[in-house]
């Protein structure tokens, strides 16, 4: 990737220029839509589009599509569930998923659907509550404020209820949703064309993939009613038509201060790059064991392998020496605004406290990246789930790891309670990866190192924890949860055991990051964003945090050099690309239909909204509020997105709408789901006559 | 690793400071060394110790250790001949090898031996061939004359001479070596006693490892005659003494500017400790699939493994923000003193000229390290060989590719012609993931990736071509070679075919490579230097380069924070260390000898001399030069020593003599040895009683 530089990037703090910005749905710039685009939003319009929206609470984006709750994502947001209904006779990922019938929708174990009801503004309630406090009081008493206002909020399961730190700190939002966690599949198509071109096109364009998967959400057992719900679009996506991306993305760092930065390109990237390489060569290996050990793996490797990737794109962004002088600058002209003002001299050491906090996570980064958030598997998370839970909810609510508070327990227990199938051999393959990184992380004379595996070795360690366990039994682990601390030292279980050797270490350095890194940043930038505030007003759009945020934008290509990127592809690019080789080979599906398809019917396209990951499975509409799109990707260039906005090369890639219909309808004659997809029209030609 | 960093290093390349430096034996500093410790090396002990002194010219050094010919080198240094020894049914690795007579004695298929015998300075005749060149012109005229100056040298195929870089281009000199290719297995111990301890331990230290192997280096059938070889020292290394370490460091860097060492810390190393990462995975997976597949891929797998460990601690002392600071320092001291002079200020612009090549390079650099240097595997290097050789040797011998000129030919032709068993299923391993790399660096839709795999997966061409070739049979290759272009173009074999498709593509990259990056460095580096020398003399050592260096030091312990770390370990630590589990298992013949030995015999010991990658397998020696220790290792902070050296920090890492004796005498029985090693000394105890 070469990246070319505009020069409004420079400005992009002090004011998002072209069609840069993640904006939230209080706060949008309906006045810089209309002067741009001749269309302005109404706070009706906002809220419908809003209510529409939905989030997948494992990190994706979705929309809901009919009155009826028929929820539409990406096939990639689906994967796992998908993986988790299948077996080694039927494996759903291979072959596609299809309900016939609203009877045979089937429950996916661990997602749930969030839809956001409600904002509202806390910040007063916090500062008073952190006033005055430092490092890890500042870090308790704004847990306990978080809590405790979740908690008052959070009134009933179906409820849920996040405190969200938007501009690093500058405000805090209360984000009320309703939470549906009996969700149903209801369509997928064959894994080779919802990811067809496989890791090599991954985050490429021109594109060919149909990376949609149907949900439905359901209440009482039935499936819910909506009130607000997106509607088709006729034509589709249109050369030059305006569109509004409403979803979630997951984080960016824009306000990432340059010790931040620094920590990030020259430590943590390459951490991450290296230690989720030797994670993917693993798998690729693994699966050469057999056909059930790949289907067993896919998921995860899918996971890794898009992980790398992206974060390889964030690398190289700053790696990119003019990429990242254009931060550098960034902060010194902010820095030197702030000057001009006594507010805003006060926040300058604040710069320093972030890098001092940078340094002590150098120090602590290896501990922490092991014993905290180095144990891969799912047995493991769900022991050291059983065994802190029984420690924390004995203590008051605000005072807990944050994972234990009342208000995120629900969504605690789906996973904890539920019933996807764990496959010990995969399982014991991640633990002892896990554990062999830690020794090699600590040293093999690190003294958890020592307490953790013994005389054993880090294989023998996992042998012995995953064969022995008795976790694999929902019911078990119901009985473990309900009956707390007690019931889990009683519970004599090799896997409990060594959660519980490798607890108090990965406390200690949790506490230590959590009190001398996270708090002192939180805080530090807490102070610069107000100060921010005052010089320039709340003109800008908060970093993403996983939150519901609308952009606008325009289909519309890019060039690369000479080149010219058309926004458009089509069917006829697909089987042009084909090789019939994995992952160039398009299902049987598709070559069985080919007849009967509309080649020039429009497959994926690009606009300039302002994306990032989490924003996949949202929804693209236009200014009628009409799906005509559906974001899975952004290009290559868009994934330095995370640390600054590139107008001229950043673009979503989404599924076009008139490539669902004519999917739907001619390949997997999905009569039943266009049918509520576009209540009233005909199946079968879409595509604008030309 | 926290590096501490002494203030010496600051003041390295104007002063080798403490006992630093790797020290041609042309241009050894007799009086410094005199001077701290009391013993001045005449040029009759520089001599004896040069001509005793040996070199694997795959990668490691050795020593002569008896007249007989007996060499002495690192287990690890011999790993890959003990594995192509090995069958499914005999496996030598896992169980030892020694050759109880001479007859025993077994030929390495791949090991070439190497005795300096003669160093001449060809600076003026160099400097005169490429006076006004630049880029290709420069890089044209320089290869000529170091190909016509060392084939006027190898006057026969037991003669290799090779005209070596000293001082990036500030010296050129001529190094003229005695070659043996007849070498064979004499004695090693089992893989889990030589590497005890593992990749965990590996550059650590406590280290308890008999990191060891004897070889035979012969002549017309029998045992080649040594005029020079190093006796035995009765008492091995003592505390506080002097000791010096003859042997061949791979490679430092200690010299390269500012720009490089950026372009090193922010992708170089990154990239490679990613594709190692991987790497590992992929062989951690491949072991999985049975006994034969790991027995297979062992000897990869640790230098994989060795490799990534030995990368990563480059990399976090370049990460260092205050070591890097020193040599940025460095930079600046030294082109603040140029410019003093008028001869050092014309230098300067130097600077300027290496920065934009690794510009350059930064551009290729995915092009090069795919095409050109990503294959993997023994059979795709000599598909290669066979390609390129045909074409090659046609052309005059100072225009060919390094590789190919007469004088490397004799290296060239033993690898190619190695009896070495080639496992199909490792080498489909290999290729599929080279070809993967490949794809995904450069994208599906470059023009050489359309090329070579066509409509087919990686997998697929990688298993069509090692199925199909013919190239597993020593003959095919002998008969291709020498028929050369012609045969090879009539030979409608797979892997040929394949490695003539990549062949213009990589040819393409690496001629840029030479041309626009390596000339005009190695051209801006010859002037820098130039001007060094009229600024300061020759008052240093060259950056090490594979050839012949002397250090001196002293065995010492280290300090880490308040840790003292002992110089020592014995064999009771050993056992105090072992587990049971790989890798911290005994062999079985440790654990039946328990009782026999000493256990308070000293196993390893760390010293001061400067060695880095490359130096595994040197001789200790006293300044009776006689033998006192058997390198094979840096500790963890040595790994810094690319770049910069610490005397406080980085310690040389040694297996006792003591321990040599005491394991074969009281394990091994290996008399023969013994006896050959100390003729007229008796077995059993070594230890200076205490």
């Amino acid at each position: 990737m070469k990246r070319i530089l505009a020069v409004a990037l420079v400005a992009a703090p002090l004011l998002a220029a072209a069609d840069e910005g993640m904006w939230t749905f209080d706060a949008f710039p309906s006045d810089k839509v209309e002067q741009k685009y001749g269309f302005r939003p109404t706070q009706a319009w906002l809220d419908h589009v809003r209510l529409s929206s939905a989030r997948l609470a494992g990190g994706c984006s979705a929309s809901f599509v009919s009155e009826g709750g028929l929820v539409m994502t990406n096939h990639h947001c689906a994967h796992e569930c998908i993986e988790q209904l299948s077996t080694a006779q039927k494996d759903f990922v291979k072959s596609g998923f299809y309900a016939k019938t609203l009877q045979d929708e089937v429950k996916c174990p661990t997602i749930e659907v969030n839809q956001l009801v409600q904002i509202t503004d806390v910040t007063q309630r916090v500062r008073a509550a952190t006033k005055g406090a430092e490092g890890e009081a500042f870090s308790k008493a704004l847990k306990a404020e978080q809590a405790r206002i979740e908690k008052e909020c959070a009134t009933s399961p179906e409820v849920r209820c996040d405190v969200v730190t938007l501009f690093e700190g500058g405000v805090y939002d209360l984000y009320k949703y309703r939470r549906f966690q009996d969700v149903r599949l209801v369509f997928a198509p064959e894994f080779a064309i919802a990811f067809f071109g496989g890791d090599p096109d991954n985050f490429m364009f021109p594109r060919y993939d149909l990376d949609v998967s149907f949900l439905r959400v359901y209440e009482g057992g039935k499936p819910a009613r909506m009130k607000d719900w997106f509607r088709w679009s006729a034509n589709g996506a249109q050369a030059g038509e305006l569109t509004f991306v409403s979803g979630h993305p997951g984080g960016t760092e824009r306000a990432l201060t340059l010790a931040q930065l620094q920590y990030q390109r020259d430590l943590a990237l390459p951490d991450r790059l290296v230690s989720l390489a030797e994670l993917r060569g693993l798998l690729t290996g693994f699966q050469m064991l057999g056909p059930e050990q790949k289907r067993i793996s896919n998921a995860y490797l899918f996971y890794v392998e898009n992980s790398f990737k992206a974060l390889r794109g964030r690398f190289l962004a700053l790696e990119d020496r003019a990429f990242f002088e254009k931060l550098a600058q960034q902060e010194q002209a902010l820095k030197a605004q702030l000057a001009t003002q006594p507010s805003g001299k006060e926040a300058l050491p604040a710069f320093d406290a972030i890098a001092k906090a940078e340094d002590r996570l150098r120090d602590i980064r290896d501990q922490l990246n092991t014993l905290e958030n180095g144990f891969r598997g799912e047995l493991f998370a769900m022991a050291r789930d059983l065994v802190r839970g029984g420690v924390e909810r004995q203590k008051p609510n605000g005072e807990r790891l944050r994972e234990f508070r009342d208000s995120n327990l629900p969504a605690l227990t789906q996973q904890l309670f539920s019933a996807a199938p764990i496959y010990p051999e995969f399982e014991k393959l991640l633990l002892t990866y896990s554990l062999t990184k830690l020794r090699e992380r600590l040293g093999p004379d690190h003294p958890a190192v020592k307490q953790i595996l013994g005389k054993e070795s880090p294989a023998e360690v996992a042998q012995r924890a995953v064969d022995g366990t008795k976790l694999r039994d929902v019911a078990v682990r119901k009985q473990l949860w309900e009956g707390g601390q007690a019931a889990v030292a009683a519970a004599d279980d090799p896997l409990l055991a060594l959660a519980a050797k490798v607890d108090p270490f990965a406390r200690a350095v949790r506490k230590t990051y959590e009190d001398e890194v996270e708090a002192v940043i939180t805080k530090a930038h807490e102070r610069i964003s107000e100060a921010r505030f005052a010089a320039q007003g709340r003109t800008t759009y908060p970093d993403a945090t996983f939150t519901l945020r609308l952009s606008y934008g325009a289909v519309e290509g890019w060039k690369e050099g000479d080149r010219v990127v058309d926004p458009f592809t089509t069917f006829a690019g697909a089987f042009e690309r084909a090789t019939g080789r994995d992952p160039f080979a398009l299902p049987e599906s598709w070559i069985a239909a080919k007849d009967r398809l509309d080649l020039q019917t429009r497959l994926n396209f690009v606009t300039t909204n302002d994306i990032i990951g989490g924003n996949s499975g949202s929804p693209v509409v236009n200014r009628n509020a009409e799906i005509v799109g559906l974001i899975f990707d952004g290009n290559i260039q868009s994934l330095g997105g995370e640390y600054g906005f590139d107008p001229a090369l950043n673009r979503a890639v989404a599924v076009h709408s008139d490539a669902l219909i004519e999917a739907l309808t001619k390949v997997y004659r999905a009569d039943r789901l266009v049918g509520e997809l576009r209540p009233g029209a005909k199946g079968g030609k879409t595509r604008a006559s030309k």
